[in-house]
């Protein structure tokens, strides 16, 4: 008799209405695959662009989608040497071919699953994987952010600006970020130096002003529109660009030949060496999860609605899914 | 009485033929500066760039432009331990802002000084200032090309090409490059392990079939055009794009983020530090100067339209000038 779990299955592609929660199979765990009783997932911008059918020719329906596990090990594949049942873990499945994490339990290659946080909850853990490894990525693999840089985030109240203002910081930067008017103490007390409210200031005009015309070593940016084509104009030499949202619009460039930039485009790539590094910061209290908002796996189509809405609801870092499982005990 | 010199002056912005030679004064010698008598110097295209006005607003008229030296130290300032009059030294002037190498006579911030090579004369050494040090930024400090990876080199038997691919070879790298059908064998002998006829064959068609469409590591743009455009095409994951040639046309850049995509936009910076490294590999004959013709420096328009014309004269390498000035011997 085959065994059932529940999972958040997605039929077609849609609004955040589309979810069915249903009984599907557990999946079965492969030679060097875990299986993990997941505590709780989260929500990611990625998960509603694959909800909505951005990355339709990616994603075979009816799909499981959800990129942020933090759980138990139930099962462990015979040619597993460095887990073993009971391990708390946490990780981000692999991005497309393979089962998500909106569901009881989740199978995945070890090589992208790391012991979680000793100090963390499973929310926290789960609220982490995927923003945490991006920022990685991002800041220390990508831009390579060097102790006494100046580093601009835009969205720094956003899943993933809360984090990269963080982790800039603990790289010894001096770390400048957009926000809304409401959310500059916020920002501020995860480190941020500088807040700009970008609906009253222009943020190149006050990025110049702060830096007497030198400009800024890195620009992050989380959140897309203009801010490609804006950011030669906040850049010193040598500076560089780092950028998670993708824009289809043509940019010009004119302007980085002579400030001799660099432009790294980021689209994430998980592995077990990128969280067990974030983990060191995070069991040292340098970095901080930061979850605006919690919601049971049932409701998880308007945990996605509260997401997209985002800051319009005040929402501050990350939406989180808990998964009271069978057997799963609190947290 | 003011000492004088001759120099190739431009007195407006203008065809190969705006050059007058000319006798000047001599510049003075400032604290750390060093007076250099030229024996020979140059053309790139940013020399003809700059004649015809792109650069209108950096350079003030009449102008004694020229972005390479190759000479013998005659005097030095108070504060300069590190060189003595009779040195031999090569190196770019600060590009803007001061008068450049087209000259009997230059005077450059000893910061910016090398010496010159041991095994090359001076036309050798004067080909290869601001061409070296900028493949050196862009494949060393910018692309940090790693042994055993593949790089497409855009324009393989020109100035910066044919010292790109030595330079590529050197890092253990192999090495793509593209070239007209005569010039195969020159950039087989420099060291491409595989040459593109780009009027014949699609590169980005020959790039995958020979990396059975894993792409290349680097792609190096010495040659603009829709270049750019269609590199991510070429690009292994986690690939580097690096660009000297500035487009103004807005770039679609839809592709990179699915890559991992960098791009690294190139302006000459110069210093010391980059032409001793390429000594190194100069003195060892790791890297050969390349010179397709050479032309006194009454003839400089000349010189300057033969680079233009570029390889539809069958030009391989650089184009250098010699300075027959008083004094300078045979070099």
């Amino acid at each position: 008799m085959t065994q059932t779990m529940k999972a958040a299955v997605l039929p077609q592609f849609g609004g955040a209405d589309m979810f069915e929660v249903r009984d599907v199979p557990v999946p079965a765990v492969g030679p060097r695959e875990a299986r993990v009783r997941v505590h709780a997932t989260s929500i990611n911008p990625l998960d509603y662009k694959i909800r909505r059918g951005d990355y339709f020719d990616h994603v075979p329906l009816p799909a499981i989608i959800g990129h942020d596990v933090s759980g138990v090990i139930e099962e462990i594949g015979g040619d597993v040497m460095e887990f073993a049942v009971g391990d708390e873990v946490y990780y981000t499945p692999q991005i497309f071919g393979t089962q998500g994490s909106y569901a009881e339990k989740h199978v995945a290659n070890v090589d992208l699953i790391a012991r979680k946080p000793k100090n963390l909850s499973h929310e926290e853990a789960a609220s982490l994987t995927l923003v945490g490894g991006t920022v990685w990525e991002a800041l220390v693999t990508r831009a390579q952010i060097q102790v006494g840089e100046t580093v601009l985030i835009h969205g720094g109240a956003g899943g993933v600006g809360s984090i990269a203002i963080q982790i800039a910081k603990a790289m010894g930067a001096r770390v400048f970020t957009t926000a809304s008017r409401r959310d500059h103490d916020f920002v501020s007390g995860l480190g941020a130096d500088l807040a700009i409210d970008y609906r009253a200031e222009d943020h190149v005009e006050v990025v110049n002003r702060a830096t007497d015309d030198v400009g800024v070593d890195v620009v992050f940016d989380t959140v897309g529109g203009d801010i490609l084509t804006r950011s030669p104009h906040v850049l010193a030499q040598m500076g560089r660009i780092v950028t998670l949202v993708d824009i289809p619009q043509p940019q010009n460039l004119i302007e980085a030949w002579g400030r001799n930039a660099s432009y790294h485009f980021v689209f994430t790539r998980q592995n077990r060496g990128k969280l067990d590094a974030l983990t060191n910061l995070l069991e040292r209290n340098q970095v901080k999860p930061i979850i605006g908002a919690t919601f049971p796996l049932e409701r998880v189509g308007e945990a996605h609605a509260y997401l997209e809405a985002g800051s319009a609801n005040g929402l501050r870092g990350k939406v989180v899914i808990t998964v009271k499982g069978r057997g799963n005990q609190a947290s």
